[in-house]
């Protein structure tokens, strides 16, 4: 019995793999690579250059290519697909579960589509348009049909007998799913309670009737947060009338939830998420990057210039009082910044369900009253800190009354904002940092400058 | 054979608990939560008054209870548990995975934990003290003893016996360890592969020895991303010399992600994550969120009245070009805004591991060579907008050149200050939007005053 114990790395694998190809060592590498985990491979031929990428990609038999072409980022995938011919790529696609392949084909080489359909196998093909015809980033996009299907009158023994069978052609076997014979989900048994039953009972009295499943047009946010809701393996997808077409197996939730968290954070920051946010930070062109950001700048840009308009229209009040122009970035910074953690906490509030449609006004109530009493509390450093700088009594009260009115207006529109957009079904997470903070900015100076004009009366 | 096929919802739950509150009808509300999953009754408890959430926590059997409690807020915890003996606490406590006990004792109810480990069963105690060791938010603290263990030389015929016997003390049985009789972890097998092999076959001929461990030590989020790299379904912490101590479950690590996510995206919008971000926007009481909000509003206040110090070295020139002060918003404000979308990029790409400690130097250039491009195409349009407001060509072209320096600027900071607190071992998510609008206000404002003086001859 000779047993090795190896922990497996990522480090490990790259090392190997720069050691084989600077020793054109391509026999040992190939038996090597063999062993590993294609998440791990993909993330070499992530790094690697083109031609050794092509080099390594080429060692690997094609059922292991199929695997590594799913972890691979967008631009490695259309790199190596490229050097392929359109069958060698069909080959590669009947070795893939079809939400792969629909994935690969809708999002990484979607220009090749028509084509690639074409030289698949016809039924893997069919299944493959039955998925694409769903919403991207929906249930239906996600789904393998390659789950264990079971009839309710099976014996525990019956179905141990019948998954040996059927073992090669199914994804996961943790959960097995009780059809009727029209195809409609009417239970869940766990592998587990199947092994642990007595071998003559039958799957009717062993299978969990309390179900939880999705529609194909589901969100995937929606199905992270029932996964996670549930501590569930997998999640069945069902049509209206309970027909089963397939399950969304736990690891690609987690790869939604990263995804979606890359995409919150991107478009918190003000970017355009979409398209690079699966993609490791150096494969992204730096043409695409600037495309993805500058556009989101621009717009902030022409917002942000209404703030020039606002001054524009006190250019009389700011000559008199220069000393009023001091205090404009701290003011409108504290405003943004305020905004910025309303936003923040509502976008999760709303992503994880624990604010709904119904509580809007408790909201506002709430982050009306919580703006209110941090601005007071920095409304009296400001007072303090003015006058510190050797401001007059009156500037000073401007500038503390000020920080109040602007934190209350910040803390409301930084959760009016997300709520509105909920409201119409817009993610709120597209009420970026930067967006609350321009925002403020402009209706902040024209806070001031009233609030100047009152006190100081110019 | 009567199915009935009902959709679990916590909806559905939510009405029915109303409805049995309302009528009085505790006897059956009793059974009907004896159906119903934890996570959907704890969301209903959370949403409760006090009096009402005790009356339906009454009416659950000890070992639901325990589940409850583990999915309950924070608030809702500490208010259920007040009203039970420390020995019924005690008892609750024994129900739960070591895991769950732990996180109860160190987070929810920390002033108690030392007169409820005395309730405890002592073994019980004893292990919850074990996990206690470990630091807040480690493998150590997210792992359960309740796992499968099987030996080499059984055969799969065996194992299944053996697994019948030991099913009522394990918490997952989708996979099953191999222990060597020194305790050391030496492979894992699924109970898929042993359901399926001949009977006869040993488990030393089915198991997996490329193994993918972590240590007791290892953070939370270290964990997640090793599980959503591989596809795990659990992920076995041992020690250095390879004794087992326990598995992680999928379903904690999800909660883990969901966790940091909240986490990420609080500190990004600046504001301190810890403790209230596994609560609920409504269980958080109005004088937590002000402590956790104004304490980074008043630092960042701090340093934003740089600016004010900045403006007031330039007062002069800033009198005699009182149109120098219109574009101040404007200039720090996309300088600000520019910042904000680099840190949402390195902060993801750093959390992903896409981005390493060797790779300090390309991220700065690209990000330089990102900004400059940009902040050329935004200073050609802001030149233009400021002809456009009748400014002079001097004043627009100092304007112009100002968007394309801050641009720059606030990209490389923007990439250089979460490449600088990985490399402090900081978490890089600490670097929020706010944090670099407020560092880019001030150093910006100097580099628009100093370009002025220059251009305009001030």
């Amino acid at each position: 019995m000779a047993i090795t114990n190896r922990v497996m790395t990522y480090e490990n694998l790259e090392h190997r793999v720069y050691e084989a190809l600077a020793h054109n060592n391509l026999e040992s590498l190939k038996e090597y690579l063999a062993t590993q985990h294609p998440a791990n491979i993909a993330a070499v031929l992530d790094r690697l250059n083109h031609p050794q990428r092509h080099q390594v990609f080429a060692l690997l038999a094609p059922a292991q290519q199929a695997k590594v072409l799913d972890e691979l980022s967008t631009e490695a995938t259309q790199n190596v697909l490229d050097i392929l011919s359109p069958q060698e790529v069909g080959v590669l696609l009947n070795y893939m579960p079809m939400d792969e392949a629909a994935r690969l084909l809708a999002e990484e080489v979607p220009k090749q589509r028509a084509e690639l359909l074409e030289v698949m196998s016809p039924e893997h093909a069919a299944a493959v348009q039955t998925l694409l015809q769903y919403p991207p980033e929906s249930a239906g996009r996600m789904m393998t049909e390659k789950f264990a299907r079971v009839q309710p009158e099976l014996t525990a023994a019956e179905t141990l007998a019948y998954l040996r069978q059927i073992n090669p052609e199914v994804e996961t076997l943790t959960d097995l799913y009780v059809l009727n014979p029209a195809g409609q989900l009417i239970g869940v048994v766990s592998l587990r309670d199947v092994v642990v039953a007595a071998p003559e009972r039958c799957i009717d009295e062993l299978m969990n009737t309390e179900l939880v499943t999705v529609a194909p047009d589901t969100d995937r946010e929606e199905v992270a947060r029932l996964v996670s809701h549930y501590d569930y393996l997998a999640m069945p997808v069902v049509t209206p009338d309970k027909h089963m077409l397939g399950i969304i197996p736990v690891d690609d939730v987690i790869d939604a939830l990263v995804a979606e968290q890359t995409e919150d954070i991107m478009k918190f920051g003000g970017m355009e998420g979409g398209g690079i946010s699966n993609q490791p930070y150096f494969t992204v062109p730096l043409p695409m990057v600037i495309r993805k950001r500058v556009g989101w700048l621009f717009l902030l840009f022409v917002a942000e210039t209404f703030t020039g308009t606002v001054l524009r229209h006190f250019e009389d009040e700011l000559a008199k009082v220069v000393a009023l122009s001091f205090f404009i970035p701290l003011l409108i910074g504290t405003g943004g910044n305020t905004g910025a953690q309303t936003v923040s906490t509502l976008i999760r509030g709303l992503a994880l369900g624990q604010i709904q449609m119904r509580d809007i006004w408790r909201v506002i109530q709430r982050e009306l009253l919580s703006g209110l009493l941090m601005g007071s509390l920095l409304g009296l450093v400001a007072f303090g800190r003015a006058l510190l700088w050797g401001s007059s009594t009156q500037l000073s009260l401007v500038v503390g009354l000020t920080v109040v009115a602007i934190c209350t207006w910040a803390n409301t529109i930084g959760a009016l904002i997300p709520l509105l957009a909920y409201r119409l079904r817009i993610d709120p997470a597209v009420v970026s940092a930067p967006l609350i903070t321009t925002l403020v900015d402009a209706t902040g100076l024209a806070i001031y400058m009233l609030i100047a004009k009152a006190i100081l009366g110019l």
